[in-house]
C-alpha cells in the first residue's frame, strides 16, 4: 500500500493531492533527531530558558480556576480577551490603529498563513515571495496550486528595484500578484531584515500596483541589537495583513498565532477557520492570557534575546574561524537563522549525506524556492543548540565543506582538461551574501 | 468596509470563498449566550462534570515535568505515545487491527474532516452524506466546493436502500461518489444510530460500489443503554476512513482528534496537516497521554454517559409531556440530540426569533442540509443544561409551536377558502419521525 502505485486511492485524491511533498526539513526530522549529530536544522525555540516549574503552577492553577472555559469549545474568531492583549503586543512594534475585533487567532501563524491561502488563492494564481523564502509558506502556496515568483533580496532585505520589476512584468502581461509574502524582520531562512527606507519603498510599490502584503513576524521581538523597526502593518492598515506568534516569544507547542486584517477579510478569515478546526484551543489561548498577564512575559522575552543572541554569536564566530575562504553567510541581528552560501560548484543537498556522516544536519538552500534555485545555499539554525555544541557543529560542517571543495578541485581539474561547463541550477541565487 | 459591495479585497477572494457563509449555529452564537434564554442549541459537553481541581493539578504537574516536551513543536502525524494509546481507545469499539502508524492525530476531528475534504475533493466532486449530516461537516464538503448528495435515514440509521439508489444513479450518470460521509452513532443531528444489520449493508454496497466510508464516531463510546456496536472499521480496515475525538469522553477546549487511515492515505494526511498548522498542539496532546494514563478516565466517561442519560431523559419526558399532538422526535440511545419534526405547515427557522422571543433556543433543521431541506425540523441539544432547564426550555418551545399551530390554523382556514397550497421546501423530510 506504500508505493504511489500500489496506492489503492490514487484515483481518488484531489488536483492538489498530487503536488504534496515532504519539505526538505521535515525529510530531515528522524536524522538530526540522533542525539550524535549537531541539529542545526530544525528551528525549535529554546523552550527550556522558560521558567517551566511557575509555567507548570500558573497552568495547573488556571485549569482549576477556569476549568470550565479552558476545556470547552470557544469563539471561532479566537477568546476575546486574548485579542486584547495581542493589540498590547502588535503595539511593540508600532501598530496602534487596531481592534480586536480585526484580530482572528489562528493554531499557529501557520494556519493563519494556510487562511489566507485558502480564501485568496485559486489554482494557477500568482503569489510574489522573498527569494529564499519560508518553507512553511511555499508549502502552503503550493497546496494552493498558486505560482510562486521570488523577488530577490542582499543584506538589507527585499530588493525594491526588483519588486517593481516583478509587478510591471506580471502587469505587462496582464497578470496580477494576488499578494506579496514577506518575513520582514530577521528572515527565516535567509536572516536578514528588511531595512528601513525599503520598508517605505515596499508600501509605496505596493500602493502604486494596487498590492496586498502579507507580513509575517514571528521574530520580530528577537532583535539583539536595536528596538524593532515600526511593522509594515504600521505603516499602512489598507494594504497589509500582518500574521503574528506567540511560539517563539512562548512556546510553540501551544499552537497559538494570529492574524490581523481589515474587517471584511477577518470575516472570511474566521469562516474558513471554523470550517478547518470549529475554534483554536481554548486551553492554549488561556494559558497565553494567563501568562501574559500574570507573568513577567517581557522580561522572558529579553532572557530568550539573550540566549540566542549568545548562540548568534557563537554561530558568527565559529564561521569566521573555520570555514574556508569562499563560504559567505548572513549576519542576522535577530532571530534564529543564519543563511551560507558555498562556493560555486558545490551543491548543499548533494552534500548533506556527508554533513549527516560527519554528524551535522543543516537545511540545504532549494527548500526554500519553489523553482529549483538555492542549489549552493544553506540554512543553519542557531536557536537550539547551546554554544558548544554550535561551534562542534560548524566545525563538523566547515570539515565538510572542506573535503567537497577538495572534491571540486580534482574534478574541476580533470573537467577543465576536457572543458568546462556550469551545472544546471547552480546559479548564484539572488544577492545574498 | 463590512458590506460586500464595499469589501476592497472583493475582487481577490479565491472562488471557493464566495460560498463561505456563516452556519445556522454561528449566526445564533451571541443570541444563546444570554444567560436568559436556555440554550438546546449549542453542542457543548458538560465539562463542568470533570474533577476539574485533579485534573488542573494533573496539567501543571505535567509542565513542570514535561514542560520541554509539551511547549515545543512536535510530529506532524502526532505524538506517538498518544498514538498507541488511540489504538486501545479504538479497541473499545472493536476497531483491533490498526498500527499508531496509520493514526494522525488531529486539531479536534473536525481538522481530520477538512484534511480528508483537502486531500480528496475538487470542486464538483460528489459526496454521500445523512440526510440530515453535520453541519461542520457540510460546512467543509462546502468549501471544498463538492456536491453533496444526501442519503434519507429513519430510526434505525442511513437507509441502505436509499444508499443503493444514489450509488446507481450515480453511476448511471457516469459519476463516482468520493466518499460517504456517515454518523454511524447517535448521530449529529439525528439522534439515532445505525443499527447492526444496516452497518452490514452499507459495507456491502461500499464493496459492491468501490465507494470509500468516512466513519465519524465522536459519540461511539457515549451510549446510554448497550454496548456500543463494532464500528464500520471494525468491519472494514480498506473501505473505511475512521474519525475520533476525545472532545467528548474528555475536553473539547483541547482540540485533540484523530484519523485512522490506510498508509497511502495517512501520508497526504500529515503533508497536508503540516501545510495547515505544521503540527498538533503538544500541550493539549501530553495532557491527553496524561489524562489517559494516570485518571480513571474511562470511569469519568461513565460519569459523562450518566449525566447525559439524565439529560436525555428530562428532554424526552419533557417533550412527551408538553408537545402538542403532531409534533415528532426522535430517541437517541446515546449522544446529545433529539432531532424534532413539526407539523406540516411549521418552518422552524421561521419560527426561530418567536422562540428566542421566548427565551428558548434551538438549531433550525436547515442547516443540516445541503439542499434546502429541513424546514420542518430542529435539533434540540440536550448536553449543555441541567435537567431543570431542559424541561424549562421545552416547556417554552412548547408554547412557541402551540402558538404557531394556532397561527397556522387561522391561516390555513383562511387559505382553505381560497385554495390549499404546499409552500417549496416543505417537504417532509426523510423518514424522520
Amino acid at each position: 500500500m506504500r508505493g504511489n502505485t500500489l496506492d489503492p486511492f490514487a484515483d481518488r485524491y484531489a488536483q492538489r493531492t498530487h503536488g504534496m511533498t515532504a519539505s526538505e526539513i521535515r525529510a530531515l526530522f528522524a536524522v538530526v533527531s540522533r542525539p550524535e549529530v549537531v541539529s542545526l536544522a530544525g528551528g525549535m525555540p529554546a523552550v527550556t530558558a522558560l521558567p517551566l516549574d511557575s509555567v507548570g503552577a500558573m497552568i495547573g492553577e488556571l485549569v482549576s480556576r477556569l476549568g470550565a472555559q479552558a476545556l470547552q469549545y470557544g469563539s471561532g474568531q479566537g477568546d476575546p480577551l486574548l485579542r486584547e492583549q495581542i493589540l498590547q503586543v502588535m503595539a511593540l512594534e508600532g501598530i496602534h490603529d487596531v481592534s480586536a475585533d480585526e484580530v482572528v487567532v489562528t493554531v499557529g501563524s501557520q494556519q493563519g498563513l494556510d487562511l489566507l491561502a485558502r480564501i485568496f488563492l485559486d489554482p494557477g494564481d500568482v503569489v510574489l515571495a522573498e527569494s529564499p523564502s519560508y518553507v512553511g509558506a511555499l508549502g502552503t502556496f503550493q497546496a494552493a496550486q498558486a505560482q510562486v515568483v521570488h523577488i530577490p533580496m542582499d543584506a538589507a532585505g527585499l530588493i525594491p528595484d526588483a519588486l517593481a520589476t516583478a509587478l510591471s512584468e506580471l502587469a505587462a502581461r496582464g497578470r496580477r500578484a494576488k499578494f506579496l509574502y514577506t518575513v520582514p524582520n530577521f528572515h527565516n531562512p535567509a536572516g536578514v531584515t528588511l531595512s528601513e527606507e525599503r520598508r517605505e519603498q515596499v508600501l509605496a510599490l505596493a500602493e502604486a500596483y494596487d498590492l496586498l502584503v502579507i507580513e509575517d513576524n514571528p521574530y520580530g521581538l528577537l532583535g539583539f541589537e536595536n528596538e524593532p523597526l515600526p511593522a509594515l502593518r504600521a505603516r499602512s492598515a489598507e494594504r497589509v495583513i500582518y500574521l503574528g506568534s506567540f511560539s517563539k516569544t512562548f512556546a510553540p507547542g501551544l499552537r497559538v498565532g494570529w492574524v490581523c486584517a481589515p474587517h471584511a477579510v477577518r470575516d472570511k478569515l474566521v469562516l474558513a477557520s471554523e470550517a478547518q478546526v470549529l475554534c483554536p484551543p481554548a486551553l492554549s489561548q488561556l494559558v497565553v492570557r494567563e501568562y501574559l498577564s500574570s507573568q513577567p512575559w517581557f522580561e522572558q522575552v529579553k532572557v530568550f534575546r539573550e540566549v540566542y543572541r549568545e548562540r548568534r554569536d557563537a554561530t558568527l564566530d565559529a564561521l569566521s574561524a573555520l570555514m574556508p575562504p569562499d563560504v559567505r553567510w548572513t549576519r542576522p541581528a535577530g532571530g534564529f537563522y543564519v543563511w551560507v552560501t558555498l562556493p560555486e560548484g558545490l551543491d548543499a543537498k548533494a552534500m548533506q549525506p556527508r554533513a549527516v556522516h560527519a554528524r551535522v544536519a543543516y537545511v540545504p538552500g532549494i527548500g526554500f524556492y519553489a523553482d529549483g534555485q538555492g542549489v549552493r545555499h544553506l540554512r543553519l539554525s542557531y536557536c537550539f543548540p547551546d554554544p558548544d555544541r554550535i561551534r562542534e557543529g560548524v566545525r563538523r560542517l566547515s570539515g565538510v565543506i572542506e573535503k567537497e571543495l577538495e572534491l571540486r578541485a580534482t574534478f574541476l581539474g580533470a573537467r577543465t582538461r576536457g572543458g568546462q561547463s556550469r551545472g544546471p541550477g547552480d546559479s548564484p541565487g539572488a544577492d545574498l551574501p
